[in-house]
């Protein structure tokens, strides 16, 4: 007697486990070593070392009331603080405290973003390839995710398609840079032309439009590409930030929101996102995590292994006749299945290669592969990858 | 610009925010020795000394990938198996490991039952007094809570009032033993009542109706009362619990569904609070704090020092004239005004004794007390509390 709307989410998330249990099952068969296993964006890489430090050190240090006891829903005041002077002195932008809300990872600070702003019926659009779970966190706010179809030349977003998208029902655009599954990044004349077109929608609609960045992947970039900051583009803009995949920890469920001055009755906004974090049941994200956190903002993993990663199953793979985009950030790589996407996950599989198909991603013809594993298993995967573009006529 | 339905959140909140704030206010004043803050239920007894040696240990020795990493959206099996076990010793259950969802803190819990269960226009009866959130969680997917009016002669619930309210929309119950804000516990009695009147209805309606009882404070009952466990009386039970109370993390949010076999679907159930925890953006409870918290299973905060303010608290009230019920458990003490809610709160806000209307609970002309406080700050209000009561004509 579940929900009616999760009858279908909960048969869809049996297809994910039975990938799991494939995985598992190999492993048990032919030895974990021999399963090359790129379906999970599970961090391979561990947290730095200062994480542990830090706590240790506050666990030893700070009273036991203070360090896991309630604070304000927005989190501890100080790691607040530190936070916007931290983003200020990156991306020479203005925030103070105020307007940054602590949050259970990036996921639980875009549900917290959409219960703030969606009204039941509204609908939020969003650019192919994207992360599944969007469509889900509108539905729990009775909102429609609207995907703008994906551009296969160079996966930047399709501004006209958009831009017809966009209706009295529009309330918010979410896009994800670097992106969860192509790797690309979006770039500062993308994100100019986004702001553009939604100025003049909000003008002609007579609406606010919110454009949501969800940014677990901004600290893995490469090549020395530059990640633009949206809140200097777009006056209605939110970031949804993770320490997921910066710090190696996404079980602790440690992110934040900035919500700027200069959107739409800001300090409304800021207090609503304070009540969302309450009434969702998160009440606030985890304590003593905030304080860990505060300590490390300029620590990160160590992102040239995944960059080691990256080159090589990029170049392995062009080299056997795959077409796929070269990513620019976090750690997949969108590669174009050689004829059906459903014959090339199955192909992969019988070589013990798990990677998961594009439909799940709004994109079907292609296929996500996860490169956050050992160096040895991109490297023994590869004879593997060759029997595939053999047998799928490469 | 935000969502219609957070407007009155919002300022709701800010009705309360502005009672710490008058806290703040009145302890910069007179010092925060001569401000007594029963307003908060914020444990003041630290936790249990083994919590931060188990951070300490379990961080030195276990991978950082394992325990700051991603598990299944449930938990870390072998926690989920630990919690099973410790409940079956204590409550002769038979639970394992796929009875056990980890949750962020029970208010995290109650949001991913209720988005498994309810569908929008679906309502949810509680029983006043009540913790005023239940509303939001009930509001978040659409669904309304439906309150039964208070009993004020013993605070168990008003079962005819409560049957009369059952109907073709009711999807689940929702109660709090012990209790916040009355500190009663609802009697084996009391439960197997409810669960008579829920199979005669489930039968009537031809529909599931689920029992879930919010347990954060079942390891903070007195003089020995037994706090009965709900999966042995009712077969559509859920148990929602917290390590917030019993081991003084609220800031951690940790804790636990109990989905037992019994209920309807009990595999959809099951896979669908997973599902749940993953789509509101939780993904899963804090990694590090899920292998702390099995660590701790039979640990406790000294809730002997609850028990003196709880004593200390109510006899002294008595001596003055009030009327209140004598908790059994958790650790609030609800008293009657004498009179008018308001000026009771006023008058105690005058001899800076901070407390929170009965209305906020579903239960006007009544005043909630926090004694998780300083035994000296219970000592010390007491003569305040004298003039309040001189003032009142008690």
């Amino acid at each position: 007697m579940i929900a009616k709307n999760m009858e279908a989410l909960v048969k869809g998330s049996s297809v994910i486990r039975k990938m799991f249990e494939e995985g598992n099952r190999l492993a048990k068969i032919y030895g974990r070593e021999n399963v090359y296993d790129f379906s999970l964006g599970n961090p391979n890489i561990p947290a730095p070392e200062s994480i542990n430090e830090s706590i240790k050190k506050i666990v030893d240090t700070e009273e036991s009331t203070y360090v896991h006891g309630y604070m304000s829903n927005a989190g501890y005041e100080d790691v607040r603080e530190k936070i916007a002077d931290s983003i200020n002195k990156r991306f020479d932008t203005k925030f103070n405290a105020s307007n940054i809300v602590m949050t259970v990872g990036a996921a639980g600070g875009l549900n917290v973003t959409f219960r703030t702003i969606l009204n039941p019926g509204e609908e939020v659009i969003t650019f192919a390839p994207f992360f599944g779970e969007y469509k889900n966190y509108a539905s729990n706010f009775g909102a429609d995710l609207v995907v703008v179809s994906p551009n296969i030349v160079d996966f930047q977003p399709k501004l006209d398609e958009f831009e017809a998208k966009i209706n009295e029902k529009t309330r918010a655009v979410l896009i994800n840079t670097p992106n969860n599954p192509s790797g690309v990044v979006y770039s500062e004349e993308t994100l100019k032309k986004i702001a553009d077109i939604l100025n003049r929608k909000e003008k002609e609609l007579g609406r606010d439009i919110f454009l949501i960045s969800d940014e677990p992947y901004r600290e893995l970039a490469y090549d020395g590409v530059e990640v633009p900051y949206i809140t200097k583009y777009y006056h209605n803009a939110i970031v949804g930030y993770s320490f997921s995949k910066s710090l190696s920890l996404p079980g602790e469920r440690i992110g934040y929101l900035v919500i700027p001055d200069e959107v739409s009755d800001a300090e409304d906004m800021k207090a609503a996102a304070s009540v969302a974090t309450r009434i969702l049941g998160f009440v606030n994200a985890p304590s003593l995590l905030q304080r860990v956190v505060a300590e490390n903002l300029d620590a990160k993993v160590n992102v040239e292994e995944y960059d080691k990663n990256r080159v090589a199953l990029y170049e392995g793979l062009k080299k056997l006749g795959f077409t796929c985009i070269k990513p620019q950030g976090a750690f997949y790589l969108f590669v174009k299945a050689p004829g059906e996407e459903k014959a090339f996950v199955e192909a992969c599989a019988k070589e013990h290669i798990l990677i998961v198909p594009g439909s799940a991603f709004g994109c079907p013809g292609y296929a996500r592969l996860a490169y956050c594993v050992s160096h040895e298993t991109i490297l023994n995967s590869l004879p593997h990858f060759a029997t595939v573009a053999k047998e799928l006529g490469l």
